[in-house]
């Protein structure tokens, strides 16, 4: 069977790490690259969580890109630290903290982007777990890569009208609302969205997490560690807005987005939208706009709805049996 | 016992009128005015409204005001036309067309408000049913009564980011969404809203309507009348966004504000919230925030989240057996 | 000769005062009523400073009428004080803070703007020298007065992008955008309009300020004593907006539109625009905004260009030669 | 004597023709390229036009580049056309409409600026004529190019609050007001902007226009043929904002920006200030903002003020003398 191409856009805290991890466990994806992006922490930090990662899975052969340093038009206001300073629970120690530069390759991600998917075009899936800067820059560059994805698969936005960072918008799509814009305007190939409220309502519980994180692997090792010291997963009674909203509970928002591009049975409902990303609003920019009044022009996309939580816990638990 | 005093602000259309009626028929209310405002129809056709429901119901006695012609800040942008251009499903005709100016009070609206509320301090609830202009207007002339009112219930809003007007936003917020805006900010006393959602949400059958509107009574003809060529109770299977969203059925918008009013234990559960009117937004504009992150310093609301629909039902029906 | 009768609507600081003099002093005007807002100052405060300038000049028989405390639709944020606390330089004291609510008209300064034009149509000329929330609530609850003033004379705004409170807006209509806005679009008399850069250009001499306010009178004595203290009435080289655009000088902000409505003379040269008022920018918001590609459907106001600085600097002179 | 290093950024209309004649004339300047932009025509004729001027100037072996298709965020509306559909007037043809393509670089624009600059640190000059796209691009692709500019020169944006396509936007700066925002904020080398108000406050004779076009040169006849039929170069008393703001005369916008490249002594003063650009904005959205408030924490730029017009001419005279 041939493998699915894949390239994977992410801004490495740990819930991308686990959901490279479920790519990396997954026989049939062929990861052509893997492209850093600003986010949960600065862009050298992702370049550098991206390459541990694949470390500790033995996959160093994947090719790594550095790409953007900050979003599209104005500054990032970044006020919260879902997973540490270094986006991976502050745990970490490098012996050479400037090794990395050497791994990474020298081709900037959005040059890459537009490479691989004009070299293998229809063939490529991309899924993108951050800001979507890069995709944004891309289709800039040059817009003929809109249509030349097999799939986008994106874990960001909302679709209730509310949100993780401010009322109303969610953390991937706050933190750079034009290039959210952007993508859902630009990008014309079936594009798959896991919503923030959506994983939310499909939460795990916290004896499935220590289960996964338990096993007798290098990848379980490393998640347990990273995961030790992080408030995010804490099992305390927070005020978390997720909480709040739909009750606490281990939410691995990207790999929602993950395991529906490694396996699309995992995702047994969605629902087709004409969406498009508020970029004016005072209390509202950032949030994704749901569309059935037939006002708007945009491209509709399949929104995640139900998931088999089944099948989606045990990828995730297949993912930590690494190397 | 006591009756409780009621002001009701009003675009007199169709459900205002059942509304209206529903308050007309609780004798533990009494009405010290009603309020008229532009929005389902021009305000001078909401004069005339109100005064054709009170006659129906042979209460003329009740003084009707008339308040705002526009939206507080640009110019309204009336794009659908619910209940015809009359607001009453342009059924009904006048022998004199201009009679009812000399019914209105001479008093403004605004002015009649003030000084209602003021001459009845903690007493007076407020039921607003339409765009609320008079009640921006009134708290910028006299701020005080903005604590002074027993209760405020609104129809209006929308609390899952999703509209019938546009993407998401309500008609009446979005009618005068500065006024929304005022509103929300400055009037501190206990106020409950029903969303656009929660209408939607609890929506009754059309077997129940036709029974409601078929029996025999001056008010239940009155309203079989008005309803009879009016698209907005159409039954067909139609493609308005409250169909698409949550199935098609009897939404009777108004009613909903109004019977929390009357008796307080229709509504079964409401949820507290800070809440606030995006007013800048491009896409959003109109739109009300709910915010869980502690960001807002907006006042905190009752939002309606669960209907006793017997209660209800009953209210309704008995809101028709006048006079 | 019949006397102009005027209608004075101000937030009562320092150039308020001045100006208010010099309608005073004028033989031909006839005040029919000053109506108080927020602005300069609290709207309490500016109720006792206008009482103050009528005892000054022995013209109590005047009414004064208070008016809006805020503006129309958000907050005023108000982050500079130009004229002290109590906008008259701090240094005046009361025997009795209260004494004022008793020399106070009960009617609101709204409604009293709406009857006064609508007892006199056509007759009435309308200075408006603070925030424009007075005019737009009067409008909103009568747009018939819209067109019912002879003429309506402004001090606020701008016409070059430049301001005195943000890099592009100006005090007055930067305190309340929305009703500079609502003016604009609304009021279709007669519109005379005194922008910022239009009164720094025509700056006059701090020598002809000493000569003015050293004269023997009442009234010369007042203007010294509440610009003895105040940073607006220094003379050192600052770095003012005004100063660093246009030269330092002694620029009496509001004189300019009540000299243009007391002698219409004193306006050499105004330029005809179509304007209108961004209230939606996060840079401009209260800019106002020339349109000479014909795209705006606002409505056309006459700017003040030159002036006659003789006569004006006589009709200053002029003002304080009282009682 | 060292030859400057210049990169051209252009949406090679009419105007910018000639700008690249005045800086292909110049003995002192090195083109190390010249990037195409979407903005007066669409990209692909923007490159065919290049291509064109290259030619007539028999200058083939500059290398030129092409780049944005479009602007950064939304869609750029594109009410007027200056210079004819295909940006040069309308009256050109080609024999083999696809020719063009094999003499444009393979290489992006994008990438092409990012090269070039960093091949160079701190000697290129870059000259942007058109909408800000490609350098905005660039920076967010590597941003540490914008240090190593010896200087940026830009024609567009506005100073006085008034514009050319909307009551207050310039036609570069509205094509892409993020770019243009983006550009302002990021690029810190020492950057001169020709304003729009600028250029028509430094408008030549249409005498000195047919001297220019007359002369006996291949470039002349090119640009004789190219204004033949071009309505913004009729003479014709018009109602365009800038002859009713400025009166009317030949305005060469892009040469303006040129020139201050080339010979730094044909501006004659210039004056600091921190700018932004209104991206916001309903009615000013795309303008420039000047702060002398000091609340923009923005970069600062030289802003042309005013231009020795006899040098300038004999630069725009000299242009058209070749080959």
């Amino acid at each position: 069977m041939s493998q699915k191409m894949m390239i994977i856009d992410t801004d490495c805290g740990i819930d991308d790490a686990l959901a490279i991890m479920l790519a990396l466990s997954s026989s049939n994806v062929k990861i052509l690259g893997i492209n850093c992006c600003f986010g949960n922490t600065d862009v050298d930090n992702v370049c550098k969580n991206v390459l541990r990662v694949l470390s500790v899975c033995q996959r160093t052969e994947i090719p790594v890109f550095r790409g953007a340093a900050s979003c599209l038009v104005g500054t990032s206001k970044q006020s919260k630290i879902h997973f540490g300073t270094d986006g991976l629970g502050d745990v970490l120690q490098d012996k050479d903290p400037d090794e990395w530069k050497t791994k990474i390759q020298k081709e900037h991600a959005v040059n890459s982007l537009i490479r691989l998917v004009n070299e293998n075009p229809g063939q490529v899936s991309l899924v993108a777990l951050g800001p979507l800067t890069n995709l944004a820059l891309a289709v800039r560059m040059d817009p003929s890569i809109s249509n030349k994805l097999e799939g986008l698969y994106i874990m960001g936005g909302n679709q209730e009208g509310k949100g993780n960072m401010t009322p109303c918008a969610e953390f991937n799509f706050l933190m750079d609302p034009e290039s959210a814009y952007v993508v859902l305007e630009e990008y014309v190939c079936p594009t798959h969205i896991a919503t923030w409220e959506f994983a939310c309502r499909n939460k795990l519980s916290w004896e499935f997490f220590d289960e996964m994180v338990n096993q007798d692997t290098a990848a379980a090792r490393f998640m347990k560690t990273i995961t030790s010291k992080c408030p995010a997963y804490s099992r305390e009674p927070g005020n978390k807005p997720g909480d709040i909203l739909f009750g606490s509970g281990f939410v691995s928002y990207d790999a929602y987005a993950m395991a529906a591009c490694v396996d699309g049975s995992v995702i047994t409902e969605s629902v087709e939208y004409a969406v498009c990303v508020e970029i004016q609003g005072e209390l509202s920019r950032g949030m994704m706009v749901l569309d059935v009044t037939g006002q708007l022009k945009s491209n509709r996309v399949f929104l995640m709805k139900s998931c088999d939580l089944t099948k989606f816990s045990s990828l995730l638990m297949n993912s930590l049996k690494q190397p």
